[in-house]
């Protein structure tokens, strides 16, 4: 069994819950929403996966108090308690998120995601790799553009859910070809 | 300011990111799904609600090691390290989740959801108030009929929102024409 845990904030927790509907083959209404062409990535069979958990925590409070990190990078700006960092920050934070969540559960892959000014940042941790990316869309959290946020949202969830899907099927490889990509080897 | 943070299962989180479109104000495909006659409810100002987080908590692992819950009710069945209680065991579940996501982030409001065998069950915590009430659809998540699994979720989803906004705009009364509901005075 591999187990996945997320602490998300612009992906709302849509990660975890396209994941899970992967883990529990869900279908229709109830289904995955972002994936279209699962057979192409491998055989791994998603039977074996299972999402432990799928945070949305976009207050700096939630980072304290739920993922329990005690000095998380100061944001630039605060919204009603939520955290807006730049893109260099988002990074930071999102790795942070990820360690933290990690750390909690004791899963296999630990997901953190945090999006303010700029395209926002994704990072993945594994046994072997820490890999960090952005989304392609750029907005700023202060303007509430909804539209731009949302497209912002939707191509986070599809980079990550991409990158998941590579690593569960072993395409360590193909990683490269996806734009803006950070990959640490352990 | 009033804080609200979430601890769901069945209703997958999406009842804290309805409340957090409203308090954003969020709009389009980003903004709130289930809410179509927001002024008929009064006229509180959503601007003053904060949502601390919202978290969706599947495995019984979670609730111990992000909720921080060292004895949870003992699950009926557990899939793949999902918990599956009856009714009566979601009513007492959801009670414990609600219960300690307020004592994780100190909130104004606490959600509890979660939904085995049953109509699953919803715990709201105020500072005044616990109330307790199931979806109006019946479902068995070891039977994994997603569409019925989807509209139990809805009907979930959509009770505990009408029950926020009517606590929001101060219409205790009404909440007891709401079916199956418990409402306990502190």
């Amino acid at each position: 069994m591999i187990t996945i845990a997320t602490a998300e904030c612009f992906t709302h927790g849509k990660i975890g819950l396209e994941l899970h509907a992967l883990a529990q083959n869900y279908k229709g209404n109830f289904g995955s929403k972002y994936i279209k062409n699962l057979d192409e990535y491998g055989e791994f069979n998603y039977n074996d996966l299972s999402i432990i958990c799928s945070l949305f925590i976009p207050t700096i409070d939630a980072v304290k108090d739920i993922l329990k990190v005690e000095n998380p990078p100061k944001p630039d700006y605060l919204i009603k308690g939520i955290k807006v960092y730049d893109e260099t920050g988002d990074k930071k934070t999102s790795k942070v998120m990820a360690e933290a969540v990690m750390k909690l559960t004791n899963c296999d892959i630990a997901i953190g995601t945090t999006a303010g000014i700029g395209h926002g940042a994704i990072t993945i941790i594994t046994q072997n790799y820490q890999i960090t990316t952005i989304s392609d869309v750029y907005s700023d959290l202060r303007k509430v553009n909804s539209e731009e946020l949302y497209q912002r949202q939707i191509s986070g969830i599809k980079k990550t859910i991409k990158i998941i899907l590579l690593i569960l099927n072993n395409k360590i490889n193909e990683l490269n070809t996806i734009e803006n990509i950070e990959i640490i080897e352990k």
